[in-house]
């Protein structure tokens, strides 16, 4: 190696130390990839790891004791996933329709299921109105078209509001907080909010302030906690009503790209422990909700792919698989990122070679933003070898275009 | 307006003329855009117009009568779709094994059908042989599985080389071929792929010879074409074969983001008359094919769904649709853009509106990425008014990631 090459800062991913291997192989459960593959009976699948989601779960309730846990579905709707975070978790928060009927087939009880999202349908609001959860209203019509549905079936419906703050959390992959958004409704256009839950039809439950997600910056995160607990305050000073939660949004990001870190947790609960204490009053009467998707499942999740070719073209060696943007639109730099850059990625059963060559992984679509990896450093692979995409346990299957080409679906396997 | 806004260069959409108004309404086949909403039954739909599809057809027929057309499934798949293009067609493209079965349903010959993609399953060759269409060799490793698979159910199969050539394709919004690439085989690696074709298995019928996509650059193509012939004019001295069929791609563009133009195909056709007259000896041998997809349905086609909110979040206006991101992903931003840009949109129930807005369309999910159309200005809309996406006909219902937060499915209709 050249003394440049050696001078050059190498920045790589941050360890995926949550996965065993096992005979050289990556392993989940006990198994080795190879015979995770044959119970598949096929490749490509999706692979989330009930332990690795044990551990992620463990580590958030050891941190945050006194806050209730969330699970955000849309993050990996698959149901019996649902079904098993659910019943280590004190709540689940929809963004559909579909998203309510698998919250409400899980162990969790109605009023701990929240409905959010801009633009929800007549329909949707009649199905959150009957099943008795509560819905976070996005604007001023939806509370009306809520007491309309809610007044037509004499119910009485459970509200929270999501409010846009007047603050932004920094350094977030998404903003969804703070400025002019889409999302919730702006702080200071609250008056016909609370005259209009005066009606009968509405019951004010909670408030909702999510500021964005993907954050792996934990002085953000705190700053946000802070101008949360500040407004809520506020608001009440105003406009004097009880909640029974609060609902701080999540926002705890997982490493993806070179450079990224893992996040730490304990300022970021530390904080919190500082603000159960300022502001003991509403506490004491409200439950806290952190609500949580990625955090939860992301690193979880594997996908898995085979290589079905290799060629050599001109300067560059490339690994075809028989997965790719079709079934991971988020590992192909194609959703929200500006800059296309690699996850994290292993030849699965050649944990262990020693021998690693510079490689193009590509997909079987004809686009070339097929890939799946781009010049990377991975062991010698060959035709036959199994492909391991981290991180891949939150906005994958459910967040790709599976008919792009129309090539076959991924399994999905939980073990 | 003061002054600097007058002298500031103001770069708009191409017109979207192929779509004709009626009552004050954007109309396809005779009918208002409203009417069509109850036929759909339903929003948010694609909407597909079978007049501007033949318009296509015939506008390419009348500038390249020597030339064979292909249609490219992977542009839009839908069954019905299919069948009414491949009746004006003299042959279709696939890119998978169900991509083939719904072209063996149409009207088009098996020899008419060539499938290409890197990294095709043991069993869609397989398919491929039995069905006895044409497929597109990407690797010398293909050929051989190919030739294995042929001889063990003692078929011929019939071969088209795709090659990566040594030039590129200049001002494409996707390159696919020169320089390194996983699509093809390189044309300085031919060699073992000629001895292999000596095999009884094995029948060589064409070339396959595929650039880049999305070019709304008339130079630039012809420059590929010229490339291209003298590329097989060299092949055809050095290896000497017959071959039936020569596919030179498509390419050809339509207009999606302010600045584009309708691409002018008299250049291009002025210039292959040349080449037809110039490479007369293969000419008269050979079918010269057009694989064209974008270009056949891009124009005809509409999203179409519906304003549900309406909100003011401090300086911006923002319509709420019960359609986005999940149901058109290119033109939310996320597919292939490096800067999203907006699509061409309009009001579809309100096209002579004089009165005009400023909005942000956004979408219903729970992201920051889910919008259509950010800061444009619209016909002034309210709750219930119908919003049309152009340019959606390629790329959209097949290309989106349709599950991601479990809304319901948009409908196709073809009209």
């Amino acid at each position: 190696m050249s003394n440049k090459a050696t001078n050059k800062k190498v920045i790589t991913h941050a360890p995926m130390e949550q996965f065993a291997t096992l005979n050289g192989e990556l392993s989940v459960a006990g198994k080795t990839i190879s015979e995770i593959a044959a119970i598949a009976g096929q490749t490509p699948f999706y692979l989330y790891s009930k332990a690795i989601i044990d551990e992620n779960i463990k580590r958030l309730r050891q941190q945050f004791p006194q806050v209730s846990l969330h699970y955000a579905i849309k993050a990996n709707p698959m149901p019996q996933l649902v079904s098993y975070v659910a019943n280590q978790m004190d709540g689940l928060d929809v963004a559909s329709g579909k998203e309510l009927k698998i919250a409400l087939a899980s162990s969790i009880k109605a009023k701990d299921i929240s409905f959010a999202g801009p633009g929800k349908s007549e329909q949707e609001l009649a199905m959150a109105i009957a099943s008795g959860i509560s819905i976070n209203i996005e604007s001023l019509t939806e509370l009306e078209r809520i007491q309309e549905i809610a007044s037509n079936v004499n119910k009485t419906a459970a509200i929270a509001i999501r409010i846009n703050p007047d603050f932004e959390l920094k350094s977030s992959g998404m903003k969804m907080g703070g400025g002019s958004q889409q999302f919730g409704i702006d702080v200071e256009q609250l008056d016909p909010v609370f005259e209009l839950l005066q009606d009968d039809a509405l019951s004010l439950k909670g408030l909702h302030i999510f500021t964005g997600s993907q954050n792996l910056n934990p002085d953000a995160i705190i700053a946000a906690h802070d101008n949360i607990f500040a407004l809520v305050k506020r608001l009440r000073e105003k406009y004097h009503f009880q909640i029974d939660h609060l609902n701080i949004g999540g926002g705890l990001g997982i490493p993806y790209f070179p450079g990224d870190k893992h996040l730490e947790l304990s300022p970021i609960a530390d904080n919190l422990n500082r603000l159960f204490k300022d502001y003991a009053q509403l506490v004491n009467s409200c439950e806290i909700i952190l609500e949580l998707g990625r955090y939860i499942v992301g690193n979880a999740g594997l996908y898995i792919c085979q290589v079905t070719d290799k060629k050599i073209s001109r300067d560059k060696t490339y690994l075809v698989c028989n997965g790719g943007l079709h079934h991971h639109l988020a590992a192909s730099g194609n959703f929200g990122q500006v800059i296309r850059k690699n996850y994290p990625v292993a030849i699965a059963n050649k944990m262990d070679a020693l021998e690693k060559e510079l490689v193009n992984l590509v997909g079987p679509l004809c686009t070339p933003l097929d890939i799946l990896a781009s010049k990377m450093k991975l062991a010698k692979a060959e035709i036959g070898d199994l492909v391991a995409i981290y991180q891949s346990g939150a906005y994958g299957f459910s967040a790709s275009p599976r008919d792009f080409l129309s090539h076959p679906e991924p399994l999905e396997l939980l073990l």
